[in-house]
């Protein structure tokens, strides 16, 4: 993590205070059972990650810039530590569906001890590292934001009565998705990495120059109408456009549609998806969402083009892109939070993560920062893809061009979609 | 399930509704997460036990007998099935931990609901097999009472925090466990199964003849100081004393003690245990508890003696057996259930479950009733062993002697202990 | 093991000779790469089974009789060892496939080294307890020789090319099998066990008294056409017939027919199965063969009756049975084994294994001997179900009223079959 | 694949020849049953090797390209067939220790068979794609000659007797590894891929251009010495070095040493390790072997350094590699493969395969062949790691500076090492 611009106190706290507040808000309209179920080895219950991204300021900047601090109790470091090695033991991962205590008041009042706490540090963040250490942790729960909506939907996903987030009907604008168009570009020496002056995460550093041979990138990405194309092509049940371990998965997992898809019962040629606002039709116009690596880069195969290299996708969202979504600090604003119809092109920031046909690993002349926090991004870096643009469920001032998500190429629960590049 | 003896329809009011009360009261010591989480697949959450056993009604007396009976919420047939393979498909065992919904308060509704539809065939129970069903729906309310505790005690057990689920000390009498004598029985031809007037479940039946051979009965179970003595003679590191599964279960997972205990963390040589009023040392004047068959069997051979078989127990327990434990129909009204020190002899029913070394199999003659209800017990008669007498958990008025009790030879997480038998 | 029956120095050497020499003719039609494949992990590759039996001999004749004895390899001892805890540590056994070495050629050298040493302790076999191991040892071997045809069935079975065992036409008499008839008892006390003068496991003791309840035992294993009923019926479609681990077993498995039972490709409403002597149709009047306990049970409930147990079973074989068929020393005297069609009623010894509902437990009084040889059986009394009668792959002299076969409820690679019981 | 080199036909008769013959070279020295084991999924039996190169000409060159030619049987399509999904079905992959049948003399008709037919399209190879199509399967064959060494390795390591494949003493050079130095490389754009005459696999195509960030090559192979001190500075139980995925491995498979090396029993603090030729003490002078990703990873990370790209690796390979080990078509010909001690530096082919930091995936503009043969390598591109310079067991004329050589992180059984880089 880096930070080159430079933030006055207020902001600080007003950066603070907004991220705490709206983690809230996202877990306000769910159930203490609701908050504590973990449906799947990846997926944290509601009030874990609540608890967790306390956690992190409880550990990285009380514990070691309050002179005596006293934690609001020591089993919640083994409990809510995520993955730090260095800071000590931690309760297994698959195992945090089991944590019935502490409960969800305990983890509010955890929240407010940690936040009245944090008070000192905000109003004097100018120690050594602190201001670096709390945008951080900002920056952190806003990630963590994201995943909870991405938990929770899969959480509720496996409930046999469906129950939505939020209710309320999802609403669209009138149109149609147009037709794809290209953007071309020239090749040569490109810059890559993160330039500007806000933050970055430290797997955005340093900038360096990468050479890419002429290509073009699609200028919106790959919808629902197209994809359901692709399955009506028996795309699901033909190796040719699989990667070997794509099609070992999908014959395992039996997939024959993007998560989250189900026939209708009562049409079986019908496909309807759950939603954070409950079960609705497939719309033809959307993005497709929730499909894994292997998925979109078959898909890329059966159309004959491919995914872009996420040097390709950066060159072009940073030179090319029109105005993006706005998204807000409050990913609720809007409803429910769903990708929307793509209805104009070009935006590249803001309804799906887009999947790149690159490995995550270290730019040239990466390092990690020292101690613990430095497990942060650096220790992932093998076995995963990674995926740009953010998504309907990111935070506003969350993403930005440079961004690198990653995933393993098999996760289906993130809000991922397709956007295909093509060689000259 | 049969029944010779009858009640007036105000006794089956009065017992309904007390049994009813007492679920309800083990529940509300509980806080949402708690009643939600699923610790293993064995375990059902306390919610789903509070809601199976209300749904036992409305699927086997309300919608018989009830003509236009409509169901609280359809879907809750296939999710408060638990086993019933006539009545349609039913939510996977497993994944009953991943239903945040319905909620706590749903569930309080649902046995309203439930409650008051049932005023009509308590008031009038004199259809044909109306009574009867009402009647097993008690007991098998009464047995999920005890799997209740069993669960929760688990669930809790899993987290990190060791929290209690009722605190407050236990109490003990004083004084020690006596030295264990024997009950001798001459052999010969005995009538085994439930004779008397009352309740039997059809597991129970028909009375029929065995043929015993001489034995004798220790008059008191094993206690936690017998079963520390083991262990320090290598007990469980000891091939010879195991039989075969049970030792490479012993290796797979690691056991060295019984389910909940642990070592000290201040004293590695003294041994805790987790109880349902929290962590609190081993006393060993007690029945030694939560030990597998493989276990019991294992101890028994360290011994140079055996487990006895169901049928030498009930003999003893109905001809030799002195005043037993006195029960009570909310097992709360002495504290959070747990065996008492064994400071006298005798007393067969009551603290701990004895596992005896008779696979569960059905009686000469044994006959299921027709329907969906006749899945009670038959179809669980395989790769189980029978364990008599009750415990500290089992509500009164619910255990007899000829009561047959059965867990896989793994299962550690039922009150379980250990009578030994010798042959002559 | 017991043996009351006294045999001549020269008995000894002759059964001892036989049973070596059947045990080389059984493996001397197969490859080398025949006999090192381990099919699964029940399954011991040949070469395996010529060694172990080997190994009994060295290790509890040649090592504990023959002052001075050199073993012929130690590392043998580690790699043949099958289950002995006693006798040190073992090469796992799901891991006996992995064996390329020793080879068949170190086998058969290993084999005449022993028997040569054998010829000592043959010659004088009147040491305190030798004549005893020596037999066992010699039962031992005739019991893995029916392993070693159960084993490469299956192995062979794995095989894309599907080959024979034994070339040559299965042949058969001509005729049908007849109508099923009763063998009635009218219950009452009844002695049970081994009281002869030959050779019986230790299982098999001591005699005791049982009490039976009147019964009827069918006077035929059931056969595949009955069995094709059952299929026809949906059995294994219908969970009202089946108990609950089999269901569950059924469904992961996918069970539709017995083991080796396959659609002809040809016509798939025509079963064909796989036999040592190739593929083949099945014959309706053939004893239904390779079916777990599970189904066992599911059909003996579709018809509306029971599996005897094996105190009924025992008592009518001693009684009433007629004629039992002729065994063969050498299994493979008539062609590879395989169950022949039921063409006459009550012969209860041969053709295929029939399970009981009994577990497999021990007798009142049961006393293992002392040391590693006590481990033969008496460990193994858990979750086992025992099967009476023997097979078409049984050695003659093997098998007898009284002798205890078992195995676990899902298991289906034995030549196991159903007779059913009835109730009065 | 793409080959732009000329061949006449006696040169390609004598590279078919030629490598058929070292085929057999290697299995002559196995018995059958040694040619039957699969001791891991990823590991295929000896014979399945000889079969599957076979089986690759008949199916790509004979049925193509011969009018009427008759498949040796039928079954082997099936059989044989490795992961070409546009060829039909095929035997599943774990399951290759199963096959008994066909035997090893099978297989060596079924390659005189393949042989003899051969001889027409080698006669007269300028068909359409032949060339090319017999071209590729020679390379072929010698890939899975390297496979079939690395194969039976973990086969008979797996054995309790640790046999030797071929005996004999491993000779090396007195000597010892000289400090390893750097080879220092500028940066900036350089030409990546294969340019030469000679034969190249599609994935080294097509030629384009990387930008390089200045970097410096380390100019020798980490040596066992070096290993040895990561492991003495508990290098395999500090967290802190290693990707998270790796340690999650280290502790599930409890890794605490390459794969292959063992404590000497008689003396704990010193390591001995599984080699072709048997067991022998640790060399410190020779190249580490036999690491995972993984491991590479993490003992960079313990130097402070890092893994090379493979662009970074080629362009010093090209450039600045003096002249590089003598590569034997028959990789017997100096005894059993083994890396010889690094005695000299700047030799980057020939010992061991080194681990590079870049994920395995297509060069930009990077096409398959079309059909079945297209398959070769495009579909494995996904979650493996680039490996680079060939190893004692690859034939010469198979390895070059541009080939790519691709496992997933964790496997082990290669002859994989590492060559550490740096940042200026």
């Amino acid at each position: 993590m880096e930070t080159s611009g430079r933030t006055t106190p207020s902001d600080l706290q007003g950066a603070y205070a907004r991220v705490r507040a709206v983690t809230e808000r996202l877990a306000s309209v769910l159930s203490a059972e609701d908050q504590t179920v973990q449906s799947m080895p990846d997926v944290s219950p509601t009030k874990w990650h609540r608890a967790h991204v306390t956690w992190f300021f409880e550990t990285f900047v009380l514990s070691e810039y309050i002179p005596g601090y006293r934690a609001f109790d020591d089993a919640y470091a083994y409990i809510f530590n995520s993955y730090y090695e260095q800071v000590g033991d931690r309760h297994p991962r698959p195992e945090r569906g089991l944590l019935s205590r502490p409960g969800v008041e305990d983890v509010a009042r955890y929240r407010s001890y940690v936040d009245e706490a944090m008070e000192t540090p905000l109003g004097d963040p100018d120690q050594p590292g602190l201001r670096d250490l709390i945008t951080l942790g900002v920056h952190h729960e806003q990630q963590h934001q994201e995943l909870l909506l991405m938990d929770i939907k899969h959480v509720l996903s496996r409930s046999p009565l469906h129950p939505a987030y939020l209710s309320g009907p999802l609403r669209r604008a009138p149109g149609h998705a147009p037709k794809a168009g290209w953007i071309e570009h020239d090749g040569g020496p490109v810059e890559i990495g993160h330039q500007g002056a806000g933050f970055g995460f430290d797997n955005e550093f340093p900038v360096h120059t990468v050479h890419l041979t002429p290509f073009g990138l699609a200028d919106r990405p790959v919808t629902c109408g197209e994809w359901l194309s692709f399955m009506e092509d028996d795309g699901y049940r033909r190796p040719e456009f699989w990667l070997s371990d794509g099609w070992a998965v999908v014959n395992a997992q039996r997939w024959e549609a993007p998560l989250y898809w189900q026939r209708d019962p009562d049409d079986p040629e019908r496909w309807l998806q759950f939603t954070l606002s409950g079960v609705r039709p497939v719309d033809p116009d959307e993005p497709v969402c929730h499909v894994s690596y292997y998925e979109a880069d078959a898909f890329a195969h059966w159309t004959g083009l491919r995914l872009p290299t996420e040097s390709e996708w950066e060159t072009v969202a940073i030179s090319h892109a029109k105005g993006d979504n706005v998204l807000h600090d409050d990913v609720l604003a809007r409803g429910a939070p769903h990708p929307r119809p793509t209805l104009s092109t070009n935006a590249m920031i803001g309804d799906v993560w887009e999947w790149t046909s690159s490995a995550y690993s270290p730019y040239p002349g990466f390092r990690t920062a020292p101690g613990a926090v430095g497990e942060y991004n650096g220790k992932f870096m093998v076995s995963q893809y990674v995926l740009r643009g953010g998504c309907c469920a990111t935070p506003a001032g969350h993403v930005r061009p440079t961004y690198r998500n990653f995933f393993p190429p098999g996760a289906r629960w993130a809000f991922g979609g397709v956007r295909l590049a093509r060689d000259p």
